[in-house]
């Protein structure tokens, strides 16, 4: 029988996030993305439909390579203004009791030590229900707005990726033991010193000395996922992600790159299964096909095709506001077609010029748009989980929160008629909920390598 | 008539934060920092009692310079293990109304941009109730810690911080004008680019080149606190602060102290009233004299002396359980002596032995513990802030949290009677409540060099 799907909510502390100009609608609610309640209620919206989680993106910069000048992204609202993801997790979590979040941050911004504590503190406070978003980043404002200069070179930046890693593991999994911590009143001892061990770390990028600032939260490391892919990406992401996510417009694209997502994993010496392929998409659904379609249409008429060309200029590094591009003839052509193959994640394009790349990327940006009653859009997202191997998705708004609530209402319910989709969460932390054990990663992964062993087990060894 | 006092309850994500070795008191409940609900209660409890915020200590890094090693902090759980002290206020505002949050961020960990937008995050999600307290740093481990080798020297770390801080009042004071963001669903203009402004600096620490990421928020620039009791500590509080914090036990030198501090602040263009100051105090309070002196006498035994060393080692960089310099006589008894001078903040020391100074260390840290019913600790605080001409206090905890409940049910009600605390808050923001004024800097502050003029007051400057 096939297995249950998992669903995320997409969003991002901002207001146009995957489709643009939408907050132009009457009933969009998404520029009310810097008030608490709003983020309050969407978390309780998404418990009540039994979301697994919310996965919020991030983006540490903005869109300004359109036009060379962010002001399409500002005037749109193309991802900016935007807020800390981080900060809207804690009251979201006290709203819910299962809900997850999985937050992107990107690690150029953040010293290994503190961002060590940050998700700790959100593993404890939020009782396990952390995942984090591995991100190098892709802009170079942010890495201009944050002090830097331009951004290191991508491989470079999977280097560096690569040690942070390292000490992360080091801090989350072996500077403190399981038992380091006493509350033994009686006998005065809070922490034993002897159960808590200094990670020592001299590498080309960090040099890190020091013990882990927090005592053990309930998963330690948070549930890992990953978005790149680029070779580099996906043998990074093969190595350390437990849940993948994955773009693109085509089915047989992205089957493939499951597959070898999988088999890498595999080399790598874990189980295909201990990965989780969400796929993005975008579901506009209502009672019936028509009223899904009258919705879809109603929607598009607000859609900013701009907005979602800035967001694809940043994406792709390709100004495509430059007339000369635009004039260029064959060269130019060739230019959109590599922005919409990039676009698409390398499936054949169906999009012949920048009006029509546009027009489908202002409405679901880099995934699919979904069209339909319950039933048309369950038979859909079986079909994409079904030739690519998918575990679940990563759906995307088009209206806050009004994209979430109709596929709480009329979605799940469908999908739960099918035994596709939980009637209930299942207990325990996050990592637990999506594979069934835990709440500790499993011992193939490299995380595992930087946990202290119980000398039972074998002798103690530098973390 | 002699001004209201301002109360802040002083606090850090941790469990013994300034009084060592009361977590093991039957009552205390400080082990449960890593919970939400422990937090949530803390604030309800403090606006109960009309306190006016709640300040956060915080520490990247960990007392390791007592016997060379963390094993007394760890084990007395002297501030170690501490978890991120931004991330447990979001769910305390969302569960209060009027209190605010003063949180410690050391700046030597932040990129400019992310820090920028955590705290514009912050004053969004609090609608304007949230403070900064400046911090450059000063344990070792946490630099190691955090990846870059020892920190740099005391003068450098307030170079630096002088220009971080004129980074973030780029981008929180001038880069977003205040009509920037339209939200005109019809024009379909979010944010007017015109009225967006990249900062552009090029210093000797930092180099930043984009636009802030978030709209403006209520306070803009929050409500900065320093504690820096150095000289240029002292100039640098003059000059940037609205609100300082001292310590101390001799009132005559805290006087002096203040006075220097606000002639300081008049020289830097400001006035006397600009600066808001607090004195750290620990009050032990019950209905009578006699009961809040058993109170003491019932949390003295179980005060602990090594975790006070531990935290003073920690403080002043010298390790007061080295044996020779114990054993050193004259020489040892001078470095002690310092010891206990910098733990008085420079008044007259009590103490003629380090037993003395631990038994004094341990409940209250470096401030005056004052123990009686609500009359006998009013007298003081009242002499206190008269002879010092202080604002107010930050209360620290003996336990958690019953001082502040002690406190909220005897003295605060004796303050109020005596027409020396409010009886009900102010609206607007922080800065507004705190001074009758804002929600932004007066014009006299250098972030509001920073600001944009409108073109009809003044031609437009660069950010």
């Amino acid at each position: 029988m096939a297995r249950e799907l998992r669903l995320n909510a997409f969003a991002m502390n901002c207001v146009g996030h995957q489709s643009q100009g939408l907050w132009r609608h009457p009933r969009d609610r998404s520029a009310d993305y810097w008030r608490m309640d709003h983020w309050i209620e969407l978390a309780r919206l998404l418990e009540r439909g039994r979301f697994d989680g919310l996965f919020l993106a991030d983006v540490v910069g903005v869109y300004d390579v359109y036009g060379g000048s962010p002001d399409t992204a500002l005037r749109d609202a193309v991802q900016v203004p935007t807020n800390d993801p981080l900060l809207v997790i804690p009251p979201m979590a006290q709203a819910t009791e299962h809900l997850a979040f999985a937050v992107t941050v990107n690690l150029s911004h953040e010293p290994p030590l503190p961002f060590a504590r940050r998700m700790s503190t959100l593993d404890h406070l939020t009782g396990g229900r952390i995942g984090w978003n591995i991100v190098t980043g892709y802009l170079d404002s942010g890495s201009k707005g944050a002090g830097r200069g331009k951004q290191a070179a991508h491989d470079t930046r999977y280097e560096i990726a690569e040690e942070f890693m390292d000490i992360q593991y080091s801090f989350w999994e072996g500077s403190w033991e399981d038992d380091a911590v006493r509350r033994d009143r009686e006998a005065g001892v809070f922490t034993d010193p002897a159960k808590v061990h200094r990670v020592v770390h001299e590498g080309e990028y960090f040099k890190v000395d020091g013990i882990h600032l927090c005592e053990p939260s309930p998963q330690r490391t948070p549930v890992l996922y990953q978005a790149g892919s680029s070779s580099k990406g996906v043998a990074f992401a093969a190595r350390h992600a437990e849940c993948v996510f994955v773009g693109g417009h085509s089915r047989s694209k992205m089957a493939a790159d499951v597959a070898r997502l999988r088999a890498l994993a595999v080399e790598a010496g874990r189980a295909a299964s201990d990965l989780s392929v969400f796929a993005l998409a975008t579901v506009i659904t209502a009672p019936t096909d028509e009223e899904a379609q009258a919705k879809f249409e109603d929607y598009q008429a607000y859609a900013s095709k701009a907005g979602a060309l800035a967001l694809l200029s940043g994406w792709t590094g390709i100004d495509l506001a430059n007339p000369d591009l635009l004039a260029a003839g064959a060269a130019g052509g060739n230019a959109i077609q590599g922005a919409a193959a990039a676009f698409t994640s390398g499936g054949p394009s169906r999009h012949r010029d920048l009006d029509s790349i546009a027009q489908s990327a202002a409405l679901g940006g880099g995934g699919p748009v979904l069209v339909g009653g319950p039933q048309r859009v369950a038979d859909e997202l079986e079909a994409w989980a079904a030739e690519a191997d998918l575990d679940g998705f990563n759906l995307a708004y088009a209206l806050m929160p009004e994209t979430f609530a109709d596929v709480v209402d009329h979605l799940v319910p469908e999908l739960q008629r099918r035994g596709r989709f939980k009637t209930d969460y299942a207990p325990g932390t996050y990592r637990e909920k999506l594979f069934g054990r835990g709440p500790r990663l499993e011992e193939t992964h490299p995380a595992a390598a930087r946990r202290r062993r119980m000398p039972s087990r074998a002798p103690v060894t530098a973390a």
